[in-house]
């Protein structure tokens, strides 16, 4: 069998609509058992996600006015990559920017896909630890109120639905991950 | 101040393009301080998401080729809602449909946003437990292996990145924290 992978290269593709942050591509694809279908993808420059850590162990959570949901959402500090830019660069940036914190050190928590079934943004998560305050530099359609939250208020509100953002959710999730193999090892 | 939910509603909305899945909508927005800005937001009908149970503890976890990554990925059973469709059957829909499990019992994980920065679809989070083998029903454009993981093996896979999707992340820890309320209690 031809891998999907191969059958899709050879498809056209058209990009039918531009916007400031993603553009829509146009495709075919190729069905099981004959014939095709069109599919429409959002394609995204991709984007960081910050869980900032005090040395107090609370986390640096923001709300944020979202003009796509309509509503103020709890969530870490994040943004889309400019042209170019380095994840990590854009991490420290996002942190800077939105939270007015610059950061010590910043590791990565790896990459995932916020929605792969029509979009192809990539979200690079970091850890930012060291905190220092900054200025806050916020563009002017951010509507932002920066709060540290302990780690058990933040799992309540997962739980309680007031966090309600994936990449904030496994963000937060490969952080403690993280942190549970180090306990492991410290035992 | 005027709340920017109010200044947005009197902003002028048009759709700029329609998909068979989501449709792109022009709106302008205010700014600090003066003047608007145009953004374009993906209208998406909502989804949702699976965790399916096995009475041995192991997850149902499907590989599912995505055009939009153009990549073979490891994720929960998902799909999006059918116009008026009801979440909770929509998920026991799409967990026969992909998986070949009906299940005796289906219970919200509660919802999230897959992308604020960009879209509004709500991802509806479930875990279904109490599963029995049915047939499945893959649609003619889907490429979908079953595997069946325990909860190590699953995690061990979110750490390393071999799990890079966003709402299978965010389900699972809505399921961690209430099988670890649930642990709380028992004890």
């Amino acid at each position: 069998m031809i891998p999907p992978e191969l059958l899709m290269a050879s498809q056209p593709r058209e990009i039918v609509l531009q916007s400031n942050v993603f553009s829509v591509e146009k495709m075919t694809i190729e069905l099981r058992g004959g014939g095709s279908a069109v599919r429409h993808i959002v394609r995204h420059p991709g984007a960081v996600c910050v869980l900032g850590l005090l040395d107090d162990g609370r986390l640096v959570t923001i709300r944020n006015f979202r003009v796509a949901t309509g509503q103020w959402m709890n969530e870490f500090c994040a943004g889309k990559l400019e042209l170019g830019e380095d994840p990590l660069r854009a991490a420290a940036r996002e942190l800077e920017e939105e939270t007015g914190y610059r950061a010590a050190s910043i590791d990565s928590l790896g990459t995932f896909y916020t929605s792969p079934g029509f979009t192809d943004e990539l979200m690079h998560a970091f850890v930012a630890r060291g905190l220092a305050p900054c200025p806050v530099r916020l563009e002017l359609d951010e509507r932002i109120e920066v709060i540290a939250r302990t780690v058990d208020a933040f799992e309540d509100m997962v739980g309680t639905g007031e966090v309600c953002d994936a990449k904030t959710i496994a963000t937060y999730f490969r952080w403690r991950l993280l942190e549970e193999a180090s306990r492991r090892v410290r035992m």
